[in-house]
């Protein structure tokens, strides 16, 4: 039997979508479910219909917070990975509309080089803040709509 | 009494709040609300309760959501009121968030220089396309928490 005072949720998708949905209230109403977060990558989707504008194409809020979601459950899976007592904030981005989004959204993150990853990592443990850009693509199928960049700030609590 | 072919409605708050409403449900989820549209400048509100975050301060994306939502109301009055058959998008844009927001929110677009206004006129009427860049701050009674700037696409249909 599971000691519930040692028990640990598995950090994979069906955890970081709770996670997402018991936070942020607006993550429901985007409709927003992660697709896949291997190896690093992290894959997010949305459907269309909730997230549509006068045009019938995705509104740019919503693009924008599909992104910021992607890059937000990169660095909170990073941190509880590394079993750091730490939040995850965004700091500033930008986003750039490529074209009208007719159709189902995904967000993909790869997995930025890992000697960034490890100078988050030094930074965190030395002044308890750290910081990373993470770049987002936004996707209908194989047709890029919006780029995203943002740096994520990890504090320790 | 008034005849439906040629009565349009005033464009003012009211007009504007039924636009959003009515176009993009996400900013009904949002709660978004048209406080003054007064000399070029606009306001718009939105409460804490659906667009916080884990931390109980207001979600990145909902900010985003606000200011872009502000900047393209400005725009879309700006081509109301002069009568073109044109729409607005955003084209890429910027955030920088300032401080946690833990209140209700408001978003504040001064109108930006004349010439620049006269500018993009300029632009739609010789080729149907012009382009303006709008700053948006939002706030938290007297306190910044972001500063938003976008550049806007007015295209005619």
């Amino acid at each position: 039997m599971l000691n519930p005072q040692t028990f640990e949720p598995p950090l994979d998708a069906a955890w970081l979508e709770r996670t997402l949905e018991s936070g942020i209230p607006l993550a429901r109403h985007l409709g927003i479910r992660v697709a896949s977060i291997d190896e690093g990558a992290i894959r997010l989707t949305a459907p269309l219909g909730p997230n549509r504008n006068h045009q019938g194409t995705a509104f740019g809020g919503s693009l924008f917070s599909l992104a910021v979601l992607t890059g937000w459950a990169w660095t909170t899976l990073l941190l509880k990975r590394g079993r750091y007592e730490a939040d995850a904030v965004v700091q500033d981005s930008r986003i750039e509309y490529l074209a009208p989004a007719r159709g189902p959204l995904e967000s993909v993150l790869e997995p930025p080089a890992s000697a960034e990853v490890e100078r988050l990592r030094r930074m965190l443990e030395r002044s308890g803040r750290g910081r990373i850009r993470l770049d987002v693509e936004v996707r209908v199928a194989t047709l890029a709509v919006a780029r995203f960049e943002g740096s994520f700030v990890a504090l320790r609590r």
